[in-house]
């Protein structure tokens, strides 16, 4: 996606081989105009797929996913949350992910009201590294007899494991942006 | 806001005289054609002030500030960040907020680069009860010089202290809905 391409250049950081800085338009303010050319560019990559739901993840995920729904139908946005503590609560499905950054394992949960079988769902992130975090979501789905259609990110860290992880499972991958080298201050797309 | 009072009848669940769960259209499962009304009924409610941008707090009012941003001509939105931890980063705004709910204090953080001297900022939130979270966000708008022009909430306990305590503060508060009372399964509005 061009205009996604060069909004990174032009105001994304690389801090190092490995820290990519979006916090300006992505994850901390959000640039809402881009967000909508991102959510038509979600419908155009999953065009033949029918989609029910929108899964995503707290915080980054729920600004992304909440406007790409309205180039879905406006179908509903469910956001996993994120929580140190084992859920003893029935009525949620969970899922453990390692964070790789925070060097922690933490636990997903989604509410089982919010995910019904045979429902098809897409899966929105903004960023795929190792695929920890999609793939914890991918596990909520199934635990739930729902269908994933696919994963779309934002912007992918090609040089690291994530879509492997995702394709491993049979679920299609649609990244905007897939970056496949930093150094710092400079930033290689595929 | 009629439609929104309705929905919470229709979906909302009391708990007991405090507690109202709204997860399967606003703080968890969203609604996105809810969160459109939402945004336009906050254009209107704040139609006589110059919005530069919104500012919200992770994880609920990321949605509802992203798709009410389109009616704000398409400002960029902030989000403050939760944090447990004081953060010695220089580059950030703090200020600490205590959470009744989970009985502690908190910080929220919003980058420095994210906030100007005399941007004219929209606050909006999901809930207003004792108001710690939005006196927090006023106290971050303040450090960096900028004006809160108002603060926009979807759902206000209006048995709660948090409208008071802003308007101490001399900034308007606009709620879609405020709720006087609730019994056990039962929301009786202003």
């Amino acid at each position: 996606m061009k205009l996604l391409k060069e909004k990174i250049l032009a105001d994304g950081r690389a801090r190092g081989s490995n820290i990519l800085k979006v916090d300006s338009f992505l994850n901390h303010q959000l640039d809402i105009k881009l967000l909508n050319e991102i959510g038509k560019e979600f419908r155009a990559r999953f065009q033949e797929e029918k989609v029910d739901k929108i899964l995503t993840i707290e915080a980054s995920g729920i600004g992304i996913a909440s406007i790409a729904s309205q180039y879905f139908e406006y179908v509903p946005v469910v956001f996993a949350k994120k929580t140190d503590s084992l859920n003893i609560d029935k009525e949620v499905y969970e899922s453990q992910v390692h964070s790789f950054t925070k060097n922690k394992d933490y636990n997903v949960i989604v509410g089982k009201r919010f995910l019904s079988q045979g429902e098809n769902v897409l899966i929105i992130d903004d960023f795929l590294a190792n695929g920890c975090a999609a793939v914890g979501l991918i596990n909520i789905v199934k635990q739930a007899g729902a269908n994933v259609v696919g994963v779309g990110i934002v912007i992918e860290k090609g040089f690291q494991n994530g879509r492997k992880e995702i394709e491993k499972l049979d679920v299609k991958v649609e990244s905007l942006a897939i970056i496949e080298k930093m150094e710092e201050g400079k930033i290689y797309f595929k």
